[in-house]
């Protein structure tokens, strides 16, 4: 082993604890009322597309996010569909998409019959580089009065999915603005934000619409499950509309208006959602300070760096992310090997999007940073039990 | 009131007692051991897309139907989508339906960018008419190199859907003969016929693949849920890969190898179902009770038939259904009106797809039987528990 590696290893050591036999990524915590709502909910015999614990958590999803609307639904890939729908995405547009992040943002685009067109990330918060962007629709798109037009495809560029990797904010403010000049809407990816904010604002309200999931690595888990975030009350009435079939409420009729879909949030899963909800202050907390104790640990180990939130935003610290000094795919494999070897799961980023075969023929961006970013970043065990003492 | 609605109205009185206040149309049962394998599936931490109730469910739902391979999704809409998918299914071509389904039976299709193309029930099954369906396709259809040709429309024809109205078997054995001169791959949408067979065979097994839904109305609910059947096991596990986001099994590399879906059900909703199939033959036994209670009185009522199930089919009675032998909507309304006034929740059958702003131009046969069930159609209340004394 050399110094890299036994000096990783020791930090894990020293932040976790010996494994025994086996730390995950991130593991789900029940400590808080989830059985006794999921029994309520089957007493109740409401377990499916109607019912309280619906109404609930997405009331408390606005209020906690300061949304206007949150509409919940089976999980954040169908979120991210619907809200592309609403923004106008049609089959044959192209959507701007960062190259880093999990396949689902592409898979979304994808769903709606559009093309992902990838774009770099920056270092600062392994998210989209508004400056990169900038420059590269000055190159290769116009403003036309039918839109964003590419001009090297001819499509329609329809909209852009800044994503917050890991829980840290993207550069919301900068993209923002660059999406406004371009006439882009902008769908918020904050499927691993929840509990982060940019500048005291909570990720997934800035643009037209962002989206959560609740899958069961997350931050609070429904078992499968998600939320379209929004302030534009006609979209969350839109949105709540497609995602039951879009039937018209009458008394016994069955009269449909649109092609829907089935992307309601059963009761039952809302049940677990509303439980872990009252969790989620406890759950950053504790995991703001595992962070903490792994920024303190890292900071000490040469070749290594750990990724902090960016300058003004609060991060979730979904997933703790160290990045190698010097990028290397080689070094990236061995820390991963002997990490998972002895009981520490630990993961790579994701495979870059355009290097999946079924996007290997969609439109891209040069890629500098997030080619450097696929091998140099490592995901760090990040479940809030591995904090105690908090609640004694 | 005339003497059809005072029948009518008594009918229900004598069959199911006077509603305090109030009698649903079909309400799920937990009276099994729902509430310990939810507490169980929370203390195991696997609430999400793995856990031992997705496989025990799967391995459960394939024993009972007889399929070779059960596969778990989110629900019946999203089951249909990728097993019309896997039938291959691709935009711009067309696809059979009934007009008298409910409207997931055609969104799927479009799901795939797919058209659904109308075709007649009988009065028999209330499902497609075989008959009927290959005095049409000989008119309007050709079997060439390239797939079944609409010679109207020049698309492909490239499934069908047959589907079991309200648990009866469709006419499976003709249909099949039909499907196959035409080189048509079958799709059956078994949604609301779990429990149900055709000449001893359960429904959903015996095309290409078949689908269940499990939501909160149906004979057992997972809050939302639905399955995929299917006798060809390649099939099968493709289904498996398409509804997990087509990753490939790696020990933490992401590499996903096609447009995948997050369709798979959650762990929790399984261990729902696992708790509800246990009631299943329970819930079978009192529903084939109650149809019978129906089924005796409505034989003493003039203008009334019951549906009971086609001949050689046994079926699981899933929506009780009467028939007035004479179509009319202003009578049906005026039955509807009566019935959930006296708090006996009832309902028509579906309003026919080709009428749904989205589907009206879509290709369709000549609906002449569909369009006389469509205003003659009555469900009842039909829960299980309506019957009683059975497990005493
Ligand atoms: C960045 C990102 N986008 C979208 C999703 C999709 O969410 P889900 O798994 O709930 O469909 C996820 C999580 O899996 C994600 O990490
Ligand atoms: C005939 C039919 N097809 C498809 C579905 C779709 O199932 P789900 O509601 O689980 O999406 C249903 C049930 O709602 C149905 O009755």
């Amino acid at each position: 082993m050399d110094t890299l590696e036994s000096n990783f290893l020791a930090a894990l050591d020293q932040v976790l604890g010996k494994p025994s036999p086996f730390i995950p990524l991130h593991e789900p915590e029940f400590g808080g009322r989830e059985r006794e709502f999921l029994n309520h909910c089957i007493d109740s015999t409401f377990v499916s597309s109607v019912g309280q614990y619906v109404d609930q958590f997405e009331a408390q999803l606005a209020e906690f996010t300061g949304a206007k609307a949150a509409i919940a639904v089976v999980n954040g890939t169908a979120a991210l569909h619907i809200a592309l729908l609403l923004a106008g995405v049609t089959p044959g547009d192209e959507v701007l998409v960062p190259a880093l992040s999990f396949v689902a943002t592409a898979n979304a685009v994808a769903h709606c019959g559009a093309i992902p067109h990838f774009v770099d990330s920056e270092f600062s918060t392994l998210g989209l580089d508004p400056l990169a962007l900038q420059n590269y629709l000055e190159r290769i798109a116009q403003v036309t009065p039918q839109g964003l037009i590419n001009k090297l495809t001819q499509r329609r560029i329809a909209a852009i999915i800044p994503m917050h990797t890991y829980g840290h904010p993207v550069s919301l403010g900068p993209l923002l603005h660059v999406a406004k000049h371009y006439q882009l809407p902008v769908i918020e990816d904050a499927a691993e934000s929840l509990g982060s904010t940019y500048q005291g604002t909570h990720t997934g309200t800035l643009g037209l619409a962002g989206i959560l999931s609740f899958n069961g690595n997350k931050i609070i888990t429904t078992g499968g499950g998600g939320a379209i975030l929004t302030n534009h009350q006609d979209l969350a009435n839109q949105a709540k509309h497609l995602t039951t079939t879009a039937k018209q409420p009458h008394r016994w009729e069955f009269f449909h208006d649109h092609v829907g879909w089935n992307y309601r949030l059963p009761n039952l899963n809302a049940a677990l959602g509303c439980a872990q909800l009252m969790e989620l202050p406890m759950f950053l907390e504790k995991k703001r300070q595992l962070a903490q104790a792994y920024q303190d640990i890292f900071k000490e180990i040469e070749g290594i760096n750990f990724i902090h939130a960016p300058e003004n935003c609060l991060s979730n610290y979904w997933l703790n992310t160290i990045q190698l000094t010097q990028p290397s795919r080689e070094i990236r494999d061995r820390l991963l090997t002997i990490a998972n070897d002895a009981g520490f799961q630990c993961r790579p980023t994701w495979t870059l999007l355009h290097r999946l075969p079924m996007y290997t023929h969609c439109p891209r961006a040069p890629l500098p940073v997030a080619e450097q970013l696929e091998v140099s970043l490592i995901n760090l065990p990040s479940s809030p039990k591995l904090v105690t003492g908090l609640r004694d």
